[in-house]
């Protein structure tokens, strides 16, 4: 017979995933000898059991509830349901991993109108014992049955107001028996049945309750956020309860061993006198800090002192505790790792090295890759955020905060950044002629698209905040205002993003610039000492690859070649070549681009110094780069002497019904070869010229898009070598360059070991490998993944921005084991989105790649992660 | 060292990868003691050596021939180069499979000036020595050297003009001497230099170019036509000369022991004396019929009969031989299996069971699957075929041969129908609205599109010629006229399609229509009892389904729901039904709709009777049911009460920038569950309706597209499960139904295994499975697979025909192995395009699927073709 439940003597630390994080400590804590009120624990299997039975508690579940009730009620000589000296209980959440504050909550329960009379004779406190009767109607009915709150709140305040009290402690019993009787009545009138009096029952429901609160919204979201998976389910803790609001000696805390703000080593928390935990978070009464608790009783401050040094010396970290004071004694109801923020999470790190009670992994271990963020880009003021209200929410696809006005075209938003306004870019989406605007603007809003689109790739390289996909935005192509949550946004108005929730407010958020600090720079290089990966960057300029250096960049992992061809005074000859009739005038145009071509990777090569570099050939389709307005074609007609229809029926004939899967890539270097001359001319031209000049030895990685097959990786490639060969032998100077391929199409990674005969790199380009291996398009997500994350719950995480190792990876690690089967020191990268997601990183880690590449703002986020992979794993 | 040259004693018939067909037939033909003139064979494998080594034969090579040469001197007694008894020999090609005049052949080579002289005096016959000198040298140089065959032409015409000849035979030696002197001035004024007098450097030379004649045009058209990789190579057949040039005891014919056309099984062939083999191709004479022979030298005639008769019951099939008659002696140059038409080869097959020379099996075997198309649709008459010229190329997306008036429009075919004229439709691309414009209209020519794009799939299921992804045409949208090959063809003009090789002609060219024959029945029946794999077929309305089942179809593995809802009185319902703004809004159109989805089904059911039937529930992104006409949108407006801005808004809203990777399949389902519970409705009580009024027990197969969760697996088949529930609950009948699902994306492969544990039944839908694992895109893969195949000649097939064993069938193999582990028993079947293309149906039956399905023209082909995996695989 399974067990599914355990006393708190029974449980261990170590059963967490069984337990729940709170029953474990529970169990810990009673074992380190700290005062608990007795109780026991429904597993998480019992959970799991109850889910998969259509949410029925099974009678062998209910039987060993039964049995640890019976004990209980020997341990504490009081009894469920008892007229006399009455058992208590809360019945609390307690998932694997900590999710404060999402889930359910009933305390008092085993209370009736018997019940609370026995409480009042054994207490010889009347008033408690009905305060704990109103508390426990009004929770048991909001949590367990789904009688809405505020109907009883309103009772409550109404019957406060009739007799002008204020405070709760201003009732008296006979207040509290006539609340008690209104809430009874309420509760009838909602149910049409009255409350039940049967403690079991309370029980047995109020357990069940628990259960389904994983599934409410708040719980769903939280998980979401932190990669907790659906399947874990919870456990519940009933627990014997201690009573704050028996008096003035009485009590409830919430207390951290340090300061989860700023991380001063120094005890940080709130308490109030004759209350029970939910006084404190409904903010009725303001509770007084900690500290002062040492002068109001010293003794019970001592003795939590005592503990709470404990806890955090056992521990090895910050302590986030409840207690409660039951008539001057001093019980602990839970303890757990504490929250903080980066900055915090930081200081706590090297302070616990400095005191000797960690090492520098486990510091390491102690930062939150994902919170790093938080300190590389602006976040929102949060008092200035507490006060705003969402209009509506999108992909948080590229993070920081921005606030600015509102324009709808990247010209307009240009025009606005001259006469000095802060700007926000809304589009429907964005494409490339749009990166200048993009560039200038504080932050980018796009309708659609998902966490790999071109808005939200383009505003993670610029380190832009970007809120992208807001599906829920009324608004059409050339607008000048859009629609969100029932407000009208028009040209000109302000408005502002959370690119790290998705956030989208309307008026102006004061934002906090990013600020680093020495704690930082140690625990970078704690990183850095353990991790096996290397980091490198994807940045197509100069300045975007001094900027990741400053970031700890060790290389770059991908140039696209193609975003330098969007700038003004390039894309003209971009079309012209594009727009050639024959090879001919195709190479003519090109012999413009080189120059140009050739300048960029002279500047990216002195930036990177002796850094790897990776250059991968033009990869997007080309109709992308052929204009949209007449003007536009106005010029080009001059430029070419074609006539205007000319060009738009070759710009129509390169029209495509699904781009992404269309003429790009090395594709592009089997029509045209040309163009692959072209690129490689100047990647081998600015390589000799730099060697020669500066003196560095730079060794180019050249890397051919999109390959599908191994004829065509030979093809592309035989372009490359002749072209390179005889560069470098008319040149007189020796240098050394590589050859190799994104492996970004599944059929790549099924026949790797064929590629990798040629290829002497893989670079995995995660984020096509992913769209063509679930067959969603980058572009589309946004909408799709909207229905399958926040409403029907089937995927748990985006694989757009996570890495889905199940499906994904499962190709990944084929094409690792395949191309070491070809060539045993095949150089293994990702240069996809994921190579800055910290649980993507570990699983790089763990299948063996040589580094990660990512956006210069992702840089530090990787280095850490790839840390915690490295130690993981020791 | 390895062996490259094997004289015909040395080999075998065995050795055809090595030797090539033509080499190994030799070398047994020698072995079965026929009259074969000595010789050598250059293997294959020297020409992969050639080709891998830059295209230069090895001293090794070189060696090994001289050697051979050396014996052959020896064993004929003359001598290469001399002038005396001069060796002269053939050089000829011969791959591992027959590709008839594919590749060249250089005759009489050996021959020089002194040698004419040799040969002159050896045979005291100076008029033939000088008529195979002008032959040599025509033949070198145009096939060797390059220079053009019509300049040689235009000499002997023009001489033979001048002195008012008709006949070469009419040229004494002295006009052949002067041609000779011709000849070689030609060849010096083109190339500069006199023509080699070196008989064996004229030998290394001829090797070479017919090595690199593997390469031509035609021969890479031909290999594409009958699969045959280009790895394979050719070998080089080196044989001593015999003359059927040396006078009027001597000849030349080309014989078959059966006939090739109608196979009738009588000797049927050609001969003509004083003549080497290329007077018979190039017609300056007209041969005369085999029969004759008997009369003119009936000692050989009857010499032949043995041998013919010989080779016949050895090789068990029809032969095709080369024969010379030198000064009355019979010698034996070449057999092979002939090739036939589809008439002829069910006819032999037939005719050599009767006679008790192969089995039942051998003679499936002889029927080559994909020459079945040649007896469903019709043919152009070959003798109008000869005078036509097309104007270019597409891809030869559906069989058969059409020809009538374009119209551009489905609407104007219609009307024009409707006048009683033949028509063909040509568009951009189709979409489903054209769909009966498509069922009207002749063929279908398209500019854009793939093998398994739109207009090629609806167009195999109807069995209606189409040639898609025309790339050359010139033409706008709208347009009243196009552009092909330089003609400009305008509304009304006739034109004329080839579905099976893609060739599109202007002019009217006769058809003939296909006839099935008794033959046809028998073989088709030994191909039944032979086979494993269950056919069935594709079907979206009864009709389709009558049909399939007279070509054999034992179930249909493939409706798709959504053909059903653009019929003008649906597809306003449907709209309806896209545009709700709210569930209930969508509930209401979906009950609109149910009446007829529920008649269609009743009439599959009904015209299947109690074969199996699966149905995919909708897959279509939904826009692609949205109006495009401003008319449209008017009735729209009318219908719905909504204003024709907000229909075109949410039109809009519905584009996508990769539908094909879009909002489709079961994604549908996740967001609008009453989609799929209007369907399952629809199928179910059909089920229950043709069970209770037909007494036909059918078991509905419900099939689930798209899917890449099992988690989305899931929740799509708990809805189906719980609408099937309730409605056979309620009928109290009892009703069996599976639910399935389509593997169609990568992901769903990798894990088969869990959505096994769901999927009664797996249905690989190939044609998205190919699309997302190459990463080409179905509706614009013309364009980049024209360039792969034909231009750069990187792919050898096109995946999106002939399924991709290596990477796809990878995929495939894995899904498999995974879904039975999860699921022993589960159902394994193809419903791509791939299920009706022979290579493909063999791939299927060997990783064990239990059925094929495609359109059912292809049904015949893909019985056939699974007898053919089964016979083979024993």
């Amino acid at each position: 017979m399974t067990k599914y439940v355990y006393t708190f003597s029974e449980g261990k630390g170590s059963m967490k995933e069984l337990l729940g994080g709170k029953g474990a400590n529970l169990a810990e804590m009673t074992e380190l000898g700290l005062p608990i009120p007795p109780g026991f624990i429904v597993t998480t299997e019992a959970c799991a059991l109850y889910n998969s039975s259509g949410k029925v508690l099974s009678d062998d579940i209910k039987k060993q509830i039964d049995v640890n009730i019976t004990d209980l009620e020997k341990v504490t000589g009081k009894k469920f349901g008892d007229t006399k000296n009455p058992l208590l209980v809360s019945v609390r959440s307690g998932s694997r991993a900590s999710m404060p504050g999402m889930m359910d909550t009933v305390l008092n329960l085993g209370i009736n109108d018997a019940a609370a009379e026995g409480l009042a004779a054994a207490t010889g406190n009347a008033r408690f014992a009905y305060d704990s009767y109103r508390r426990f109607i009004m929770m048991f009915a909001d949590v367990v049955i789904g009688v809405p709150k505020s109907k009883f709140e309103r009772a409550l305040d109404e019957y406060k107001e009739e007799r002008n009290m204020k405070d709760d402690l201003e009732m008296n019993v006979d207040d509290l028996k006539a609340i008690v009787k209104i809430f009874k009545d309420i509760y009838k009138e909602d149910q049409g049945k009255d409350l039940p009096q049967d403690a079991k029952g309370q029980l047995y429901e109020a357990i069940c309750a628990v259960f389904r609160s994983w599934d409410n919204p708040r719980a769903f979201y939280y998980r979401r956020m932190h990669d907790i998976p659906y399947d874990w389910g919870t456990a519940v803790n009933v627990q014997s309860m201690v009573f704050g609001n028996m008096g003035e000696t009485s009590g409830t805390g919430v207390v951290f061993t340090r300061n989860a703000a700023t991380g001063e080593n120094k005890i940080y928390g709130e308490y109030m006198m004759n209350a029970q935990g939910e006084d404190v978070v409904a903010g009725i009464r303001t509770p007084k800090p900690f500290e002062e608790l040492a002068e109001e009783m010293p003794k019970v401050f001592e003795e939590f002192t005592k503990f709470s040094n404990l806890l955090e010396n056992h521990y090895k970290d910050m302590q986030d505790m409840e207690i409660t004071i039951e008539d001057g004694k001093l019980y602990f109801l839970q303890t757990r790792n504490g929250k903080r923020t980066a900055h915090a999470s930081l200081k706590i790190a090297v302070d616990m090295v400095n005191e000797g009670l960690i090492t520098q992994e486990e510091a390491v271990l102690k930062v939150d890759p994902k919170q790093l963020d938080q300190l590389l880009h602006p976040m929102f003021d949060e008092a200035a955020l507490k006060a705003a209200t969402p209009m509506g929410k999108g992909l948080a696809a590229s993070p920081g905060a921005a606030t600015g006005k509102v324009y709808f075209s990247a010209e307009d938003v240009k025009t606005a950044s001259e006469r000095g306004e802060q700007t926000i870019l809304v589009r429907i989406e964005t494409s490339p002629e749009d990166i200048e605007g993009m560039e200038l603007s504080k932050g980018i809003l796009t309708v659609r698209g998902g966490m790999t689109s071109h808005a939200a790739v383009v505003a993670r390289g610029m380190g832009r905040c970007c809120v992208s996909g807001c599906e829920q935005i009324k608004m059409k192509e050339h607008a000048d205002h859009f629609e969100l949550g029932g407000v009208v946004i028009k040209e000109g108005d302000y408005i502002s993003l959370d690119g790290s929730t998705g956030q989208v407010y309307s008026g102006q958020i004061k934002t906090v610039a990013p600020e680093i600090s020495g704690d930082f720079e140690k625990v970078m290089g704690w990183a850095d000492a353990a991790r096996k990966l290397k980091v490198r960057t994807n940045a197509d300029n100069p300045a975007d690859a001094k900027k990741a250096i400053e970031f700890g960049a060790e290389g770059i992992g991908l140039t696209r070649t193609e975003h330098m061809f969007f700038e003004p005074d390039r894309i003209p000859k971009m079309r012209k070549m594009i727009l050639s009739e024959t090879e001919e005038e195709r190479i003519t145009a090109l012999d413009e681009l080189l120059p140009f071509q050739k300048k960029d990777f002279i500047g990216i090569y002195e930036a990177m110094e002796e850094r790897p570099v990776t250059i991968r050939l033009l990869d997007p389709p080309l109709h992308e780069f052929m204009p949209v307005k007449d003007e536009d074609f106005d010029v080009l007609a001059k430029d070419t002497g074609k006539t205007v229809d000319e060009l738009k029926s070759k710009a129509h004939a390169l029209h495509e019904l699904n781009p992404m899967m269309g003429h790009r890539g090395c594709r592009l270097a089997v029509s045209y070869p040309e163009i692959a001359k072209m690129q490689t001319t100047a990647i081998i031209e600015a390589a000799l010229e730099v060697k020669k000049n500066k003196g560095f030895n730079i060794k180019p990685e050249i890397m051919i898009p999109l390959i599908c097959d191994h004829k065509e990786l030979r093809f592309v490639k035989d372009i490359i070598e002749q072209t390179a060969k005889e560069l470098i032998a008319k040149s007189g100077i020796k240098l050394d360059y590589m050859i190799g391929t994104m492996i970004e199409i599944p059929r790549a990674c099924l026949i790797a070991d064929k590629i990798a005969e040629d290829a002497e790199f893989f670079s995995f380009g995660t984020n096509d490998l992913t769209q063509m291996t679930y067959g969603i398009s980058r572009d589309d997500a946004g909408r799709i993944l909207n229905d399958y994350i926040e409403v029907q719950r089937i995927f748990e995480a985006d694989p757009t921005a996570r890495l889905d190792q199940t499906g994904v990876g499962q190709l990944m690690e084929m094409a690792v084991a395949k191309g070491k089967k070809s060539r045993p020191n095949i150089k293994l990268g990702i240069c996809g989105e994921h190579g800055g997601e910290p649980s993507s990183v570990e699983f790089c880690h763990r299948i063996g790649l040589e580094y990660v590449s990512c956006s210069p703002f992702r840089v530090p986020v990787a280095r850490l992660a790839a840390a915690h992979a490295a130690i993981k794993d020791r």
